[in-house]
């Protein structure tokens, strides 16, 4: 077996192997294989696609092309969330919460985020005290006392994924859904779970720009997983204006705790409780949606949902008063509001460019390893659709300096599309691929 | 300009500009753009084309990114001619002296070949004596004083083709017509002459397989002179079982010899004689195809053409006593002949298989550098549609060694498809562009 061989059967449109995408892989991972004989691979796979059982075997050599964590030691059906990126998306911190206290074991393995905001361990982190480097042991015995534990990744989970990402990413190979399919679901099947539910978002503030791309992304993903033996659900949910009301990491976490008391912005809990539901499905806790649903209000309205926060907060070392007093959260030390000059109404939010904005006031990240804000961020008080008076304040600026808060605040005021007429808002949920 | 921006415009199927091209060649050739993302590049090209103005902005791109050579102290418009290769193919040595006899300058710049047998460096070289590694000065005075001077190519035409070449050859980015036709003429207009001749072959001996692919390479090559400004002309021929009855150095030399004596086999005079008339034409020699006919026929009768090819072989310091004692040439130390083993029909010659088998009896090269032996080859006495009895002679071996002849031996027997039934042959010339 050669890699020029397998290029040029890719090329001419025909399905590689198992053992050949396993020969490509182990090679690659290896340095046995080129940068430039991959690059020509990927381009090829670009153009020709990978069917279903390509993709799995694909996932799958990349999974085991690394460690794989042991969650054998826990009991039940461990059910894992991934999605594919948004803005002001705090499902996590809801959804892991309220299935844990429903009995679903919640053993979580994350990074930390190089997007706009925070990964869910910088959100966490913004608790005071959070700790999210905690051992394995720690990690499994949490899970089994108390149904929740979510740690920082140490081990390092399907590194081939790791060469392939940095490779695909200065080779204009990134935007093939067999490659970003599997780049995704080898490193959730290496993190051990039974069963996966994915959140693939689509609009302006999310990688997919349309509905059909996010479908047939959640469709392969789906199949994958199936392939690979695991029960696999996903939701195509709406992205193109922020999630909730409040984005930034610290906002974030009491955004999540008001869902968990029974309140918060509508459009965070429709798709987290949704999310949650899916999950209660995907670990045969509930036989139908309805009582996946009926489940969730209880555990929310008798205060269960928070109890599993605040234990996760508690066995991590966090402070669990910041569930009853944010003043416990770092304070941004400069607020501004954006106001609206005209009446209108909100047309539309740039989600990108309020993604951008958090970036800037410190609360992403721009290269690896950067340190960020957890207390900067933004509150949007006026959504798509809202109607507006002049001098209505339209968004909640929380930064820590003024050179910052500038920056921010005129991508703010262009990420804002402000018509005459008022504007529909569609679904926020655009379907379900189970 | 970066260059993930262009491997993604193309990959978007947009066209690159001049710079864009000139910036990408120009980057790789000085090693600033790595080979990963030129093989990514390379394989989009191979999907989605190039149109004729991004083919010809890269061929020059290619041609500036070495010496050019300067044929301006030759008074006449030199005319160049480049075959895609074939077995049995000693165009050159017939076309170059009849044109040359007719006031057209020959000054051509060949390289050795690493294909089946020899290219027309090696081909020349087994004339005894005769030097190819000639100065650049004596190379220009020879044209001016006799009209005609082959030299081994010295000077480095087009570096960078040699360097894509050599990546397209292991990222399976050989087979795209925009890149085939670059490749082949930035060489040729880097070799300095005014006008080009190209014999485009098809068929198993070729690496065109099909007259479709070879009639968009033909065309895409003239569409790329013409824009660069040369008079270009393409003749497409079969080469689905070799050309003429001899293969192997000298043998070719002896054939092609017999030729510009008015003799030799018809095929090898068609397709010669049809290069030489272009060539006239090209250089505007003659008005028309009939014209070109008879100044050929006649300068050939009356021994002017053989006279351009003594003049040629004595300059360069070869014994022109071989146009009349073929002993002269080193001889094969064993020569051993094939015979039909039935009755029947020759159906076909499997052309790639002929050429291995001089490449086996050490009559090409392996790998480059390597010696060659001008004494080896074949000669094909049953050609395609010519009817056999058991016993008949189908070619005869010219080997230096037991087990070499052997090998090609096994080869030539299979190389031969002997069927009951009589096939007719297809006609050798399939087109002109011009």
């Amino acid at each position: 077996m050669n890699m020029l061989d397998l290029i040029i059967k890719k090329k001419n449109g025909e399905s590689l192997s198992k053992e050949e995408i396993g020969y490509m892989i182990q090679g690659y991972t290896a340095g046995n294989i080129p940068d430039y004989q991959m690059s020509a691979m990927l381009m090829a796979i670009c153009f020709c696609g990978m069917d279903d059982e390509e993709t799995t075997f694909l996932t799958m050599a990349m999974t085991d092309s690394g460690d794989r964590l042991d969650l054998s030691r826990i009991n039940g059906i461990k059910v894992d969330k991934h999605s594919t990126g948004g803005v002001g998306d705090k499902v996590t911190l809801i959804a892991a919460p309220v299935v844990a206290a429903l009995g679903v074991p919640v053993a979580k393995m994350s990074g930390r985020g190089l997007g706009f905001t925070g990964g869910t361990i910088d959100k966490l982190e913004s608790i005071p005290g959070f700790r999210t480097d905690i051992s394995e042991e720690e990690f499994i015995r949490f899970v089994n006392t108390d149904g929740i534990s979510i740690m920082s990744q140490t081990a390092e989970l399907a590194p081939a994924d790791r060469l392939l990402y940095a490779l695909r990413d200065v080779t204009g190979t990134v935007d093939s859904i067999p490659l970003i399919a599997s780049s995704i679901m080898s490193k959730k099947i290496a993190s051990g779970s039974d069963a996966i539910v994915l959140d693939v978002t689509v609009g302006s503030g999310a990688f997919m720009k349309t509905e059909k791309e996010a479908r047939e992304l959640a469709s392969c993903m789906v199949r994958i997983g199936k392939l690979a033996g695991l029960e696999t659900r996903a939701l195509i949910t709406d992205m193109d204006e922020p999630l909730g009301r409040f984005i930034g990491n610290s906002l974030e976490v009491m955004e999540a705790i008001e869902v968990l008391k029974g309140k918060g912005p509508e459009d965070t809990r429709e798709v987290s409780l949704e999310i949650a539901s899916q999950m209660l499905l995907a670990g045969g806790r509930a036989k139908d949606s309805d009582e996946a649903k009926a489940l969730i209000d209880g555990c929310i309205s008798d205060g269960r949902a928070l109890d599993a926060l605040c234990r996760l907060i508690k066995n991590q070392g966090g402070n669990t008063s910041v569930t009853d007093d944010t003043t416990l959260f770092k304070k941004a030390g400069i607020i501004k509001d954006l106001t609206a000059e005209d009446d209108g109404f909100v047309n539309a939010i740039h989600c990108e460019m309020v993604g951008n904005c958090v970036k800037l006031l410190g609360g992403g990240r721009q290269v690896k390893g950067e340190e960020i804000d957890p207390s900067v961020g933004l509150e949007l008080l006026k959504k798509k659709g809202d109607p507006l008076e002049k001098g209505d304040v339209l968004a909640r600026i929380f930064a820590c300096d003024e050179e910052k808060l500038e920056a921010a605040e005129k991508l703010l005021s262009r990420a804002y599309v402000i018509g005459r007429e008022k504007v529909q808002k569609g679904p926020l949920i655009l379907g379900i691929i189970s």
